[in-house]
């Protein structure tokens, strides 16, 4: 695996990549990998030729009061995990080359970017959509893979797909979750362990939530009611927003279908968690999320033959 | 001379185009071609094997109040203009081609887009901007045409090449001016005959500007308050800016150094005229175009060989 830092060097090992015809993958990251990143490496690694992970924490995502100072980089221990998937390059770019002095143009991603993560973060989408269009336009991917955990930066960088008109095709991965229900986080590491047993209602609200609906409850106000008082049952958690939304437009909805998300935000101690699940009666299978991949203009989630040229 | 309306069949011509390893130009146009856009194509043809002219008036560039309704549309004549030219393809789409229903990420320019004519015109370059990257994304070009007359344009999307590491290389073409000294635009049919007099003030205010600098001024109060004098003269020449700046970054100077210039715009009746000129001992030469070029990043305003796979 090639650690490649200057965006030059990165541009020229896409053009061979190019004109070796070969299929090229992006697996988009800020580091300290987890499972939930490595699912997306495996993925990238069946569908493609050659994959490309980046590795870069995003200042212009994090808001003035945020985590970016302590969030936790560790370049070594991130190329050791990406080992065993002879991936073909980690792009690990610096602050100053991706935004060297002058930088001024950003993309706006418009109301969307302004709902639930965007409202606790005002200039959080900003930052995503800007970083990750500079990393397609630099990696050129046939494919770019993301975790279905950030769902509404799946539904943000989908937007911007479509709307610039660029040849990227999401694919969309299934959250992992460790052994006790608490979706894999890189930020999960500054929870003490009590609050990581907090952490647990989560997963817990949006399981109800799954049974509720799958037992033929329609009714949003219900099925977030239950939520609630189950997330509420921990005095650790507290609660930012919850919401059951349209998996397209991502506004709420007061009936639910299938295909619709329940997305819950909370801060437990310092730390702030989000986690999802898909509503209806399929559960969370990959079916359900090629759905909703569709609604959203994103690729299949499902495998492919390689060597897609014309993805 | 194909006329492509859709992007998916406007992709489809650009990958042949690719396969071809052949070089590909865009000069990217609003229609009611003249001569200022007829030199762009010119020197297009000039360079690039493929040459593609967009023709669109982009509706996010106007605002609530301008002459978007009005502004001249002639297809017919268009593609009869660019017949001799011997284009592959004008590109040519719909309103809901470009803009589908659910349009939401625009390009945010940043500061410099609200000075200048940002400041008179406020969602002009985010408009602008927004339209440039799409096409960009829909020809992926290896060259781009701009002229000299919207020069804060080109700064602004010479800013978004730089900042989304875009492989564009831009090439700013000189203002071509009727015999009258009137730099040619798509706007001047709207003036009456006695506007088209008080029009070329704006031409005599920047040659007088050239002069004084040529002769050796430097401070620009003093070739400003000549300037508006000129400008003033003529009571059907409502002034809305006039600046001297430095060619990078807008910036106004208070000491005029070779390649600054000077920018003005006007209303005459109900037309909103600019206007601009290349301040410095050698006079507006191509050569103060490719100086001027490198302090945005453009590329070579010379001709240069064609097939440039590498650009």
């Amino acid at each position: 695996m090639q650690v490649i830092r200057s965006v030059e060097e990165m541009k020229s090992f896409v053009g061979e990549t190019r004109r070796a015809a070969k299929s090229l993958a992006l697996v988009p990251t800020m580091g300290a990998l987890h499972n939930g990143h490595l699912s997306l490496v495996r993925k990238a690694k069946n569908q493609c030729d050659t994959t490309v992970v980046s590795i870069f924490v995003n200042p212009t995502q994090f808001g003035p009061s945020e985590d970016l100072e302590r969030y936790p980089r560790n370049l070594e221990k991130d190329v050791k995990a990406l080992m065993p998937f002879n991936v073909s390059a980690a792009f690990v770019p610096s602050v100053e080359e991706m935004y060297p002095v002058g930088f001024a143009t950003t993309v706006d991603p418009g109301a969307i970017g302004r709902r639930l993560e965007g409202a606790s973060r005002p200039d959080h989408f900003r930052g995503v959509a800007t970083v990750v269009l500079k990393l397609f336009n630099i990696v050129m991917p046939d494919r770019a893979y993301f975790g279905q955990k950030d769902f509404q930066q799946t539904v943000v960088i989908s937007g911007l797909v479509k709307d610039f008109n660029l040849g990227v095709r999401m694919v969309l991965c299934p959250i992992v979750r460790d052994g006790d229900g608490v979706a894999v986080s890189s930020r999960n590491i500054y929870l003490a362990a009590e609050e990581r047993v907090a952490a647990r209602a989560l997963n817990r609200s949006l399981e109800k939530a799954r049974k509720l609906v799958w037992g033929g409850e329609i009714l949003t106000h219900r099925v977030m009611g239950e939520m609630r008082r189950l997330l509420g049952s921990d005095s650790r958690v507290g609660l930012d927003y919850l919401e059951i939304v349209d998996p397209g437009s991502l506004n709420s909805v007061e009936r639910i279908t299938a295909g619709c998300l329940a997305l819950v935000a909370v801060k437990i101690g310092s730390t702030r968690l989000i986690d999802n699940t898909i509503l209806g009666p399929f559960g969370a299978s990959e079916e359900d999320l090629l759905r909703i991949s569709r609604a959203n203009h994103c690729g299949a989630a499902l495998p492919s033959p390689k060597s897609l040229q014309a993805s």
